[in-house]
This record gives structure tokens, sequence and C-alpha cells, in this order.
């Protein structure tokens, strides 16, 4: 198993955005890995889990690093920056973990 | 990119919970793999994120099914009915989330 470090973000938006202005966050979320080198996998979708324990979360992204010296080269990123600008006015709820993947106890 | 079905679950333990306690919960987590057929992978760490967003919660799990009858069997299954029993004593928070993995928006 490749060790990576993954960047675990889960988001709700605001009643007041629109299906286009969310639209508008996920797509410039996707995007940075366009623009930041040290991203080393992204992937997202919405929730349709159906244990009903989704905390009113809706979307969830996935990051995946392969050190946290690239993870601490993501966050401040001027791309990551201006990513945050476009999220702030819609964003409702957040959570973020991060873990190095481990496929046993 | 295949299409696979991510099952994120967070979990925080209560304060009066071990390590050991915590270990036999991730054991028995871990060994779900050995149990149910369904599940085409599983990975897992401990939250080591920088941004103090993670509301608390202290442990990742990534539980990966191809398709949502794969999840729809594990969730009924006697072996993760079992794992809830070990788990129950010890859990504070639970957080789940489904989602269709995408690269792109």
């Amino acid at each position: 198993m490749t060790k990576v470090l993954r960047h675990i973000v889960l988001f709700s938006f605001k009643d007041t955005s629109s299906a286009d202005d969310i639209q508008g966050v996920v797509k410039a979320f996707a995007n940075l890995k366009n623009e930041i080198d040290e991203i080393h996998d992204f992937e997202w979708g919405t929730d349709v889990s159906v244990e009903n324990i989704q905390q009113g979360f809706t979307h969830c992204f996935q990051v995946t690093f392969l050190s946290e010296a690239d993870r601490d080269a993501y966050l401040p990123h001027p791309a990551h920056k201006a990513f945050g600008e476009t999220l702030q006015p819609h964003l409702d709820q957040v959570l973020v973990v991060d873990y190095w993947a481990q496929d046993s106890a």
C-alpha cells in the first residue's frame, strides 16, 4: 500500500446558495489539482448515505498528498486561498480530517 | 477512474474509553473486510489535520464498495452488527457520508 495522506473535507452550503453557486465551488475545488502540484489525487461526490448520520453535510472531497510537507504547501497556496474566497459566501458547515491511510489495525 | 462508492466514517470516543478499548474497535472494524465479501477496500487512520476543524473527531475509516447493493448488504450484515456491539460502549460522536467518487466537477 502506497503511503498516502488523506485530506477529507466535508461541506454543507447555505440555503440561500443556488445550485449554480454550489457547482461553482465544486468546479473551483476540482480545478486546484491543475494549479497545485502537491495534490497527488483528488475526488469528490455528494452524499448518498442511507444511515442519516451525515450531520447535515452534503458534499465530500478527498485530496490525497504524499507527505505532510505537500499538505503544508497546499494549505497556504495562493490558488487554495483564492478557492477559499469562492467558497466563503456559500459555506454553512465545514469539517476536515487528515489521516495517513493504513489497511490494518 | 473505476466507479467506486466511498463510505466515510468518523468517530470520536468516550473519555472513559482506554487506548486498548479504542484499539479493539479499530481492530474489529479492520477485520470486517475478512468477514464481509462486499467490502472492496478498507483503510483508516487517526486525525493529523492542522486546521483545527475536525469538530472533535479523531478517527476516520474509509470503506469502498463497487455498488449501492454491496453497501446495502454490508450495513445489516451480522459481522457489521457484531462490530456495532463492540463499538457502542465507546462511541462518543459518529458521522457517515457515502459518495460516488468523481474526479472532476
